[in-house]
């Protein structure tokens, strides 16, 4: 067994700096106003009380300034879309309802207005939108349609003789569904509808819809209810909307992309609807890395409080008599520093994901003119942003359970922040995609880009399964020996070529690890073309596809986090988290180790050894365990678990 | 690839009979009191609302004489500890604060009245508490000593003088934690303390202790606070429990095992201290049995809804146009039905565990006088438990997670019943034995077994951080050779010498891997005792320590599902668990096969194959999901998620 030298302290400072990134003084804004008291962690208030609460939250962060971020200057806001995405991220390390409603306001709704509408959109509502005088919804998901949005039932049909268009609700299937800001505080919605010209149906297209009067009450023919009490997140007023043949004018058509004329003539920049379907729910990908980074920053709430105590609470003696720190035992490690490797991993991912979509978003204050050309590495960043948002969620959901439980009943409390992050975080592996969905998405990308650099396979009738499950358009595919190289430069060996501790040896297994996959999903689904029963071929092949699209993320986490540790000074800092880099690499190898050696890249021996490297890695790191989570700096406000401080426990004993 | 012949339909009442086993009126009169409106699952209520109808419930059930089961019919109980096990199982159905209220004031409270009182605490007490005219409480939990209780700090410190003990809580590290019935209900409490006679202390002994008095304050020196939110079960009033030197008189030691005379003398039927408090706490373990078959419980209502959405929800067309239902797609098969199978697994080794218990009880209705001879079956059984309950429970968590997830947003609202059952299940993982401290015991168990049965080790200073975090005796191991040949007497392969699907195969690599994880184990845990750092080598072995108790219920649940159903006449019901035993068989040894061919017993090409006959089996068994979860005969009014039930919703439309 081989293991790393021993490390040297670090300071958790110097890595904050590192994680921070570019947008660090939107970070550094947004731990100050944690200590806004009107900010503070509340528990156990009833629904309306968190309601109310969280919608004067809002308005404080309109008058702080915080909603401004996103939108254009000319409208009140201040035209920096990285810097929105990040203050997003820090405001999950406190109260998630706020998130998610300040999410569903000024991302989902605002969003749609900014990035769906024109000018006279723009000019008649953002401004109201960035001050929160008006408060709307994104009325997409339908009961019987939340995934497969292409395919929503709710109609808007363009009436000549009125120059209006009719919003219908035709069935229960077909009402809007789980819409935050409905329930309560809403007065417009932007509505998802099939657009009917004449007898023809246009596909899916957004119109803004009046929901409520000046009173709050709803408008006639507009039918909303509550959707009651959830796992958690109930300071948003989620609500069901239906439509009974709503009017609207024919102007609250978002018409940036398709519009209809006063003679009812139906005009748009995308003549193929998929296309066009697809091109509108790309304009929305900030929503899913907001998500992304919200799951991370709950993560890392939970894992500073879970560490914090492990390191102090004891429990069996030892062999001098004195009882151990739980956090000493391999069993407690092996639960929560893995977990913590794979949240730095994420981290950088994410910082690269904002620093992305900041820099292939056309500029808010240029003016709208012609569908602008769309940026060379935007679609492989909608393909990443789905994928990220996938494993980040999931990787939320298991580690703040595990959290959870390594507090033991402690963490059951609601007082110690863990159940209230559980269960606002849960639905994150669902809202703005299905995490099997949005996985499905990234392997269809890494299948149409496999067919582009390898020649032509008939992928058109076996894809189509694939097409009709994904939500969003093909986009080219980072290639492996693209990232290969990247992560070659970037990563010296730290060790002798071709041991575990090697990155040319941990990188060529994951490189490898998705070509494989993904060459030889292309031969099955091809079979699927000429099969009597092709979905039959494509279904046995699903879980194929997962893993595909699953070792892809896998190796765009390794790559962040080489490349996000590449460029810093030499010292333990950089000693120590190349140290949970490998201890990330190596427990992604271990979990997957059956089916690496199945395919023939791992003898029983070193196979073994990556057992025992993950273990030594797990105890050098344990001593550093509180610096690494020290270096989230997660606000003392949000670390408002009394378990996080055993000094004052202490105290009052 | 091989795959099973395609099932014939099966009718769920013949599954279900089997399933019922032997206290099935027990499990039919539970059917029946959950169509009583009393008991309807209501979500939304407050912490207060809450508590009292929990209440009230309690005593309908008391009223309905759920109460008498587990004791002694001359105190008015019906003495069926069989029955009360399985009672308590089905309630677990229903409302879960319930569950967890029944157990703390039955079970433990009067469970440890009964197990380590005597007459004189019998006739006293049991009669009360069976009628709930006295609520009570089980105070072994400290803040500072949760898993390591024989290290609580607690005292009961006898004053001769006085002819008294005196309660006394030394700090805050020694409250009485997480304590059910304290916050709102309970009169009394059975405290567990360190007993001192004159400067000597005696080990932990249970005390009864009255808290408070007729009109509910807190008696003199008894200061109790509330626990306050918690994720789930907010019916239960937990709270916390400090003594300031109360005074008891001396009978009120529970004084089954130990005593103390007038004189101070102190006098006991087990003259070790360690033995005496394992002693102690075996007589508890029917409370692991009931949490394991509570957490069996939640599962199955959470896979019966799951599996009735996912059978009529529908997304995405397929080729004909049509929408498939999502359970069709491979990704759902496998979220689902691996965990069906293995609900099935634990569900026959519950029907054991419960049988077990029943027979090694002493007869309730026997007098007390000597220390009775120990059945020879207890100590496996207990450690059994023990085992069975961490893995029922983390079990419980994950799947419940999954369901969550399948049933996507609909899942997160509280009226389809998913947040509640995964909130209130959540600590099933911690209480009663924290999961990984249990698995811990029964590795021990078998280390102990091991040692007996295949020669001398010294064990004895390397077991000793094993007994240190252990909560019970050592138990006999049930032989690997011994488990083997039963299985192979009862499981007569149904294919091929040598395939995956032949019965010796899968038993032959279930115990293989038992043995040898246990073999390597010993030889590591040898090297402790003459280490210069024994809890270095403890520590770098836990993880496999883990891994061998891990192995070892892998085991004992196979050899469950295989005794459960090879009486079964000849019919497609048997054909159906047949296969759904395959597919528990395969999926775990899919899960870990990794190890198993690091260890040689897995070419690549049989490894590859395994996948395959694990997708085969989903799909063979996804038309007989709906007949499968229909044998649980989870009752109606347990399933009351709107989504369970789509024809409604169809009506509705």
């Amino acid at each position: 067994m081989s293991s790393p030298t021993p490390l040297e302290p670090a300071d958790a400072g110097i890595i904050r700096e590192v994680l921070d990134g570019r947008w660090r003084e939107t970070r550094e804004r947004a731990r100050e106003l944690a200590k806004d008291p009107r900010f503070a962690v509340e528990v156990g208030e009833g629904t309306e009380t968190q309601r109310a609460r969280v919608l004067e939250r809002m308005g404080a962060l309109a008058e702080l300034g915080y909603s401004k971020l996103g939108f254009p200057t000319r409208y009140g806001g201040s035209n920096d879309i990285g810097a929105s995405i990040t203050g997003f991220e820090m405001l999950a390390m406190g109260d998630l309802s706020l998130l998610v409603k300040a999410g569903v306001q000024w991302g989902l709704f605002g969003g749609a207005i900014l990035h769906l509408g024109t000018e006279r959109h723009h000019a008649a509502y953002l401004p109201a939108v960035v001050k929160l005088e008006l408060l709307g919804c994104f009325a997409m998901t339908e009961s019987g349609h939340g995934s497969d949005v292409a395919n929503l039932r709710t109609t808007a049909t363009f009436d000549q003789d009125a120059d209006e268009f009719v919003i219908n609700t035709p069935g229960v299937s077909a009402r809007k569904e789980y819409i935050g800001n409905a329930a309560r505080d809403g007065r417009l919605a932007v509505v998802f509808a099939q657009l009917m010209t004449g007898a023809e149906s246009q596909g899916v297209h957004a119109f803004v819809v009046p929901i409520r009067d000046a009173t709050g009450a709803a408008l006639p023919g507009v039918r909303i209810e509550d959707c009651g009490l959830k796992a958690g997140l109930n300071g948003v007023d989620n609500g069901r909307l239906s439509f009974d043949h709503v009017r609207i004018p024919r102007d609250n058509l978002l018409n940036r992309y398709s519009d209809v004329a006063r003679d009812g003539t139906y005009t748009t920049l995308i003549d193929n609807q998929t296309k066009r379907f697809f091109t509108m729910l790309g304009t929305l990908v900030q929503g899913r890395i907001s998500v992304a980074g919200g799951a991370g920053s709950a993560t890392k709430v939970a894992l500073t409080i879970a560490i914090r105590y492990g390191d102090s609470r004891r429990q069996f003696a030892g062999p001098d008599g004195a009882e151990i720190p739980v956090l000493d035992y391999l069993a407690h490690q092996r639960k929560l520093l893995p977990a913590l490797a794979k949240s730095y991993a994420l981290h950088f991912a994410q910082l690269e994901l904002v620093a992305g979509l900041h820099e292939t978003t056309p500029d808010l204050d240029a003016p709208l003119d012609e569908l602008p050309a769309e940026h060379p590495d935007r679609r492989e960043l909608e393909a990443r942003a789905a994928g990220v948002k996938a494993i980040a969620t999931w990787h939320a959901t298991s580690t703040i359970q595990t959290c959870r439980e390594a507090c033991g009943g402690a963490g059951y409390l609601a007082v110690n922040r863990l159940p209230g992050l559980k269960a606002d975080t849960d639905v994150f592996t669902t809202f703005e995609g299905d995490n099997t969905v949005l996985l499905q998405l990234v392997a269809k990308e890494l299948l149409t880009g496999y067919r582009d650099h390898f020649g032509e396979l008939d992928m058109m009738g076996t894809a189509r399964f694939v097409a009709d499950q994904a939500v969003e358009t093909v986009v080219e595919r980072v290639g492996g020996r693209r990232l290969l190289q990247r992560l070659r430069d970037a990563a010296p060996s730290n060790s002798e070529d071709g041991t575990i501790f090697d990155h040319d040896w941990q990188i060529d297994i994951f490189t490898w690890r998705e070509k494989h996959l993904l060459e030889t999903l292309a031969k099955r689904l091809r079979r699927a073309a000429s099969a009597d029963d092709p979905f039959a071929v494509f279904n046995a092949a699903q879980d194929h596809l997962l893993a595909a699209a699953r070792a892809h993320i896998d190796n765009v986490l390794l790559a962040a986090f080489v490349h996000g540790i590449e460029n810093m000074p030499a010292g333990p800092e950089h000693e120590l988290l190349v140290a949970l880099c490998d201890l990330f690499a190596l427990s992604t190898i271990e979990a997957d180790r059956g089916w690496i050696w199945e395919h023939g890249r791992l003898t029983a021996a070193r196979s073994k050894s990556l057992i025992a490297a993950v273990n030594g890695l797990c105890a050098a790191l344990r001593p550093h365990a509180r610096t690494l989570v020290d270096a989230f700096e997660v606000p003392d406000a949000a670390i408002s678990a009394p378990i996080a401080w055993p000094e004052d426990a202490a105290t009052s004993a």
